[in-house]
């Protein structure tokens, strides 16, 4: 296959950057021999198990756990008790969500922990936990949870509006406001306008992996966590806040990880597993059941949108407005800010305003998940856009390359774009064979959306150590969770010239490594790769130093070039890089590199879908026929995998699209939390997903790079409703547009 | 207890350095907690045994593998076969002494390798290897090996001495000569001469934990072996040049470690494990049983040794003369020359002549052993020394007094001194209690001995990482057999001001540190000492610099004075560590500083002991009543851990004085390869062993660090002899003076 075809635009060709090697952790994560967090056995290891709330929302009048203490083979259980007290409410609700204190606020929801010496005990005692609840009514979405009626969650919810008069209570975490222009002027010179309202139902990040940790709260104070996460800088961070101790009293050692989507962030059962630790003195791993993954980890928000845009007869966008409710779970946290800012953010709209509120209700507390909050939102835009663009007869991509946005484009939330790839991103898709083919058969239709999504900077560190041989050795501290190792080992290849094969990366734990954040918020190819550059260049300029020794000559006379130390005033005077790495251990001390970064220059990242469908229409179920995915990825390090984020995350896109959602019952009930009755799209929903990458290079790295994991699950939602209204002229504003859903449409519109 | 007064000649005072912190993997240890080469188990691994040698000396006509092979559940049997072509004779050695190719050269010999999916069915496997042998006789010792008439070990080696005449071939591996002026004319201007000759048995390092290997080779061609070893960069080469792999295709996982005492440098089943891994296709796991052990790893050399000394009647040494004879084992390679280097190191003698041979003989080859080579050099000469005393009738630490060497005495090596601490340290043994006690009872015996050992340099690595809460990570890559995470910490510790407790190091594999020579040679805390204060100082640089950047003032004006951050210009700006430390998130990137170093300025150290016994004279036993031992650390980072290295190397040389020898009978077989009967020292036969500390300052290291790991183990046995004839008379030349021998020289006393 020639993989050039598929990538459009390229800005610049590199030696190494831009090809597609085999990832160094490739051999052993097929062979069985990569280590997930279940794989790893602690001398000693005792085996945890959650008590959980089988309530929504109910008071714990009481927890009597002495007859599972008494268990034979019962080493230890804690309880909320068992943390210090909490002096602000950010410490108190990490610590409640992990042990529920006087409430439950979710079904699945932990108040227990028990360690035993085997698993099956750790159960056994759990069902011997005494727990007295008083029922309280739930609050399972945003619009109820937000009105005045509600039952409230929390006590000390501050917000001042939409509270309980009488109790001045309420269920809204936060609220925030952005704006630019005048939207009323701005809707008044509008031809058209159409405002509608969305709903999106709550999907879970479904990573194969199950949470898991094995934590040891050594005798010397000092607690080892091993566990598969994106942040185990976090980790670390965050379970000594959760107990109250010193950040560095934890030592997190990241194993491998089967997935993480946003959602291996948060702390669940980490302190928890500490805990019991401390109690058994000795080493504790918990694991969860798939069930206890639905239940008890973050999914994303369910919300309410309403959005609402206003359109000249010439197809130019003059004002919009949203408003956006999302449920943050049983605590705080939504992503509706972020949700907020890319509403509009493809758009270079004079008068935008854009509301939203955080609103707890009785479900997990919300994780992040790839692009947290844009897909809620983007579907509404994008759905909005659509039927615009259809009534003013212009088709749907030159209705978006007249508005989209671009450098100088300033978002609603305030900063101005730098140089950006949405034009260009939509120019590839309206030359695409995709778009100019032929749709054949019936009930079938084709739709296209854009989306946008932020790039993360933040921290990374990286070491680079040259061996004998003339390889290096390259520490991180980011978990590789989809080929960083390789894209990261590149962007040093590609500074010293020499082979990908001649770097082994490695991740370190946080013992050893300096500070990293996480692998999330498409910044790790970017802001790590950064900092093996930085790290290469410092060896480059020590292999030069060395060069100028070992020849006795000054350093400003060696330069090095294509991979040769030269002296610039003699040309006898040569030595590749393997000839002076195998000098090394003669001339003077080992070479270690460092880089450590906090880059600014971030990019961001939009993407594009066509999608093609055919609808049963006897079922309402929707086939997806062609996909074709479109993303800017500034620079494509390693192509393949960012080909494989996009189809990852456009595969996510389609389970939000059709038929993830969480199913709750009256109560409050997860009625479906497994993944046979959790619908996440498998290899037969789905044709092969075909990319495009489009490369505008990012003016704020070295090699231009953009971060893409996450742009790709904003557009296919919108895009596949779309599709639907050109199969069948149904338009629907509610995820998942399952064939329920589907199947109502078809009937609503015959009659 | 006053540690305190154990310390003389305290150079300097420091915060950190010099105090007695508890080791950082002090917990671990004792909770089981900490891994060792044993405790690690890659998915799939296999059981690895080795097929060895029943016979000293033969050649190997015939190895048939075919029954082994097909008996079920084996999964992989190698010879030498499979081992590449060697083209040079150090490869040759190397892999025939892993699994020998025509000949086996000692019992315990390596044959062949099985791996199967159960140690029982591996060892059943080996049984049914047939291995056809012509039997050789055994050469058992150096003097056989370099006679005439001596059967060949090897076709080639080609030394130009003491050959077979007949044949051109030749046992000598090696031999050297140093001297300094006229030995001939210096003898002629003595008063008195003493000229001796001497025998030390082959001892073994006798570490706790035996030798163990995983290795495996994945698919990818790269070999990942976890090890229990001394040095993972040395195993990482010395395999890779074993099987003819580049060395970074090799990544080694230093485990913890039971005793190493030199003995776990050397390669000898990783190959064979690395072997059967790539048949296998899986991880092999090998752990030597404790007859292996003995039977095929290293000892230190058997030896015999002249030795002659002239004196003047006024105590001035003028001449002396050494030959050592050294058993190289099977392959070349004993530490004859570092033994000839040490022999008169002690003092400043203006005629020496030091010559050795370095024989191979039908035993395993020998090992680095704790001062290699200067045990059985200094048991010749502090003997001689010792009768010279008595017949001069001077005090034997006045006599050593007179000659002691100084900064500037040339050795018959050619190096001169730099500042040293003989002098120094027989002051402190002269003026200490136990030198001026009374000596209480029958048949004791007072005896004292002094000795000397380099200290090695080579290469090290050391990274650091500012944690958020101010304290750090230092990665390091030697691995900690006797405290040096703690010795290294501290000196990072006392460069940044910051407590010992807030440094957290770990030892990294060959993937996640730049190069690090291994720990041995006296050098770990001394240079990966001074990698760790580079790194430090490095951090500290960039602290400033932040600090400068926060305050908006130039780095110029930023100082740090005990632990604070100051502006030279205002007062009002100050931050503690902590204080920065926190502060790095929001002021850039974070800070990870780098040391690497090959340093130049090694020390030396100085040991002494003065021991009394009790003989039993009815059975020969020789009961240790008192044991001061004294050594020059030149500063003491850890006095604790340097004090346990003191204790350590004199309980080893104890056994080697009074009860350690391989035992061999005629034809080659070791008859007492096991605990029971290779006689140890055992906490019974010891009485408590006090230490004093001599600091004389190294000025070749920032804090004036000497190595201080292995000169303890060089004069106990020339001690306790000279005691043995202090006590009942009899001047022993043979190591051990087991009772047996005690017994025989009373006898011949008698006649």
């Amino acid at each position: 296959m020639n993989y050039k075809q598929n990538i459009v635009l390229s800005n610049k060709d590199y030696d190494v950057v831009g090809t597609r090697p085999i990832r160094p952790d490739g051999s052993d994560k097929v062979t069985g021999i990569a280590r997930y967090g279940a794989d790893i056995f602690p001398s000693n290891y005792i085996h945890g198990k959650i008590l959980r709330s089988p309530h929504a929302h109910a008071k714990i009048k009481s927890v009597d756990v002495s007859e599972a203490e008494n268990l034979h083979g019962v080493l230890a259980v804690v309880t909320s008790k068992d943390f210090p007290n909490s002096e602000n409410k950010a410490d108190k609700y990490l610590r409640n969500n992990s042990l529920a204190q006087d409430k439950v606020l979710y079904v699945g929801h932990a108040i227990a922990g028990v360690a035993a010496i085997n698993p099956h005990i750790a159960e056994e005692a759990i069902n011997l936990i005494k727990v007295e609840y008083e029922m309280l009514e739930p609050v399972l979405d945003a619009p109820f949870g937000s009105s005045v009626n509600a039952p409230i969650l929390h006590d000390d919810l501050t917000t001042d509006t939409f509270v309980d008069e009488e109790s001045g209570k309420t269920n809204i975490a936060s609220r925030f406001k952005h704006s630019i222009g005048d939207v009323k002027k701005g809707f008044d010179t509008a031809d058209i306008v159409v405002e509608k309202e969305f709903n999106t139902a709550t999907v879970h990040q479904g990573y194969i992996e199950p949470m898991n940790v094995t934590a040891h709260w050594n005798n010397d104070s000092r607690i080892h966590i091993w566990i598969s996460t994106q942040g185990p800088f976090q980790v670390r961070e965050v379970t000594a806040k959760a107990l109250g101790l010193r950040t560095s009293q934890i030592k997190v050692t990241p194993m491998e990880i089967g997935g993480g989507f946003g959602g291996k962030f948060p702390l669940y059962q980490e302190p928890v597993a500490c805990l019991l630790s401390k109690k058994a003195g000795k080493p504790v791993k918990i694991i969860m059941s798939r069930k206890e993954v639905f239940e008890g980890t973050g999914p994303t928000s369910g919300s309410r949108l309403w959005c609402k845009i206003g359109v000249t007869n010439n197809g130019k966008i003059v004002a919009a407005e949203g408003y956006l409710a999302y449920e943050a779970g049983a605590y705080p946290g939504s992503p509706v800010e972020a949700g907020g800012k890319c509403m509009f953010a493809c758009y270079d709209i004079p008068n935008v305003s854009v509301e939203g509120i955080d609103v707890v209700v009785n479900k997990p507390k919300v994780a992040a998940y790839r692009a947290p909050g844009a897909t809620n939102a983007t579907f509404a835009t994008e759905t909005v856009i659509d039927e615009l663009a259809r009534e003013l007869n212009i088709d749907p991509i030159d209705f978006r390359l007249i508005n989209a946005s671009q450098e100088g484009t300033r978002r609603a939330d305030g900063p101005k774009f730098q140089k950006i790839g949405a034009i260009e991103l939509l120019e590839s898709m309206k030359k695409h064979d995709h778009w100019n083919s032929d749709l054949i058969g019936d009930n079938v239709g084709r739709g296209m959306a854009i989306g946008f999504w932020f790039n993360g900077g933040n921290r990374s560190t990286c070491t680079i150590g040259v061996n004998p041989d003339g390889t290096i050795i390259l520490v991180e501290g980011s978990p590789d969770i989809g080929g960083s190792r390789a894209s990261i080992a590149m962007q040093a290849a590609e500074i010293l010239k020499i082979d990908y094969t001649d770097v082994y990366p490695s991740v370190a734990d946080t013992d050893s490594i300096g500070y990293s954040d996480g692998t999330g918020g498409s910044r790790t190819t970017f802001a790590t790769g950064w900092a093996a550059i930085e790290a290469a260049r410092d060896v480059k300029n020590q292999m030069i130093l060395r060069a100028a020794k070992i020849w006795g000559i000054n350093e400003e006379n060696v330069d090095y070039v294509d991979g040769l130390f030269i002296s610039k005033s003699d040309n006898e005077l040569q030595m590749t890089f393997k000839d002076l790495s195998s000098r090394l251990a003669d001339s003077g001390s080992p070479i270690t590199g460092k880089g450590t970064v906090s880059p600014t220059g971030v990019g961001g990242s939009f993407c594009g879908n066509i999608i093609d469908i055919k609808v049963d229409k006897d079922t309402g179920k929707v086939d997806i026929l062609r996909f074709t995915v479109f993303q800017d990825a500034g620079k494509a390090v390693h192509p393949s995998y960012v080909e494989g984020q996009m189809q990852g995350g456009s595969a996510q896109g389609v389970g939000w699209a059709l038929n993830e959602e969480y199913f709750y019952d009256e109560s409050g009930d997860l009625k479906n939390s497994s993944f046979l009755d959790y619908r996440m799209p498998t290899s037969l929903d789905l044709p092969m997903i075909d990319t495009v990458i489009v490369e505008v290079a990012n003016p704020g790295h070295p090699f231009g790079v953009r971060g893409v994991g996450e742009a790709n699950i904003v557009p296919p939602p919108a895009a596949i409703a779309n599709a639907l209204f050109d199969s069948i002229g149904i338009r629907l504003n509610t995820l998942p547009m399952s064939p329920m859903i589907v199947l109502n449409s078809i009937s609503e519109l015959k009659e």
